[in-house]
């Protein structure tokens, strides 16, 4: 069960802001198709890397389709909600600051009933006062304060990425089915079998040598569909050894 | 408060296998670096490609100490868990399957006490069948049906993302330390050769046998405290074998 219905995935505005590497712009729009969005918005880019990062081999629909504009103002304009994203780590004087996953939660409650604007600045200098006036508030990936200042393509994939993981997902980790008690108790006669044939155990005589190999082959939870393959390889060394015939070379 | 601190953080290997574009290469170590990651190690990459973003202008310092290495196997030696990456959204038919959020939560737990190997593979094919052989279970990004395959530098960053991300993840009961990769290789290995020396692949004979038993040995999670005596069982049995003596009896 997808978090956001395709609808409110197509409520969302991302929008780059005077962006100028062609890659950048491409990376965007595939982050954007890889995780459900369709609408991509440019600002004020610079021309040659966008007609470029279109006619791309390979150019998604996403960059396609994306609408070009003048401004940030024209661009978040039908937008009920403007979002900045920033790399900086302390409050910003004039925005409330969010961490990327209380910023998502609240996103995704936006977009049951209105688009929803999230911008991306500039590679040299994000976005400017100018821009950030646009916003409502700000959201930032929580990077390490070695290096702050993401890739515009990755910040891009981290924040959509944050926005569509769906936090209530069952938890299931998904177990193989584990081998019956009969399968391994087979299993460990086999191998006691095999421990004597070899003189294994003659090397280390303990008391409840038996006890330790019940208890060494239970650490291995067994899955059910090795449990056959298991008893098959050591029955197959024990005929070998029994048969007792020097192997092939 | 960071979810992991400096020394877990330490303890984690990417791995990039058979990258082709340094910019990915680049792209991988920023995002790295952006998380609080430092150490990158790369397999077989296309050689130029890795000169090149080596020596790129304001290549970081996680890509001047990147180590190189020939083969999944050896970088991935010292690892007490091996975690590969895909697209891929359907079961594995090979191994289990962990969504990104589950995943990351497991491998933040194995970080306490061992070094944990993130393996990604190359942008065209990502990892192979052999290279998969070596990983304990597979983690993928919830990606869009509509285009599940992602850049492997912004792929790199949402999984680093998920692996730092505070998700207060209530405390799960330690396991028992697991046997690192270079004993689970050695009783492979070793199993092996108790298989061709009985017979058994020869009565089963399939195209990827070795990496079955590959996977064989990796579902059987070994703790650390039993690796040892597994490599002598085995060890013992295919002197035995060879000894080629009928047993006393």
């Amino acid at each position: 069960m997808p978090l956001l219905t395709q609808a409110e995935l197509d409520r969302l505005r991302v929008v780059l802001v005077s962006t100028r590497n062609p890659l950048n712009i491409g990376a965007a729009a595939r982050a954007m198709s890889n995780f459900g969005l369709r609408h991509l918005r440019v600002v004020n880019p610079y021309e040659p890397a966008f007609r470029e990062a279109r006619s791309a081999v390979g150019a998604s629909s996403v960059l396609a389709r994306a609408e070009q504009f003048k401004s940030v103002a024209e661009a978040v304009a039908d937008c009920a909600l403007v979002v900045g994203t920033t790399a900086v780590r302390h409050r910003n004087l004039h925005h409330p600051l969010r961490q990327l996953e209380d910023g998502a939660r609240l996103i995704r409650r936006r977009l049951k009933s209105g688009r929803v604007a999230l911008l991306f600045g500039s590679e040299k200098i994000g976005l400017t006062n100018v821009d950030l006036s646009h916003c409502h508030w700000l959201m930032r990936v929580p990077t390490h304060e070695g290096n702050i200042s993401m890739n515009l393509g990755q910040a891009a994939a981290v924040c959509l990425y944050e926005l569509i993981r769906d936090a209530k997902a069952p938890r299931l980790p998904e177990k193989l089915p584990p081998a019956k008690a009969a399968e391994v108790e087979r299993i460990t006669a086999m191998l006691l079998d095999a421990l004597h044939e070899s003189g294994f155990l003659d090397l280390r005589r303990v008391a409840d040598s038996e006890q330790r190999i019940r208890r060494l082959v239970r650490r291995l939870n067994l899955p059910a569909r090795d449990a056959v393959i298991w008893l098959g390889i050591f029955r197959q060394i024990v005929w070998k050894m029994r048969s007792g015939r020097a192997p092939e070379k």
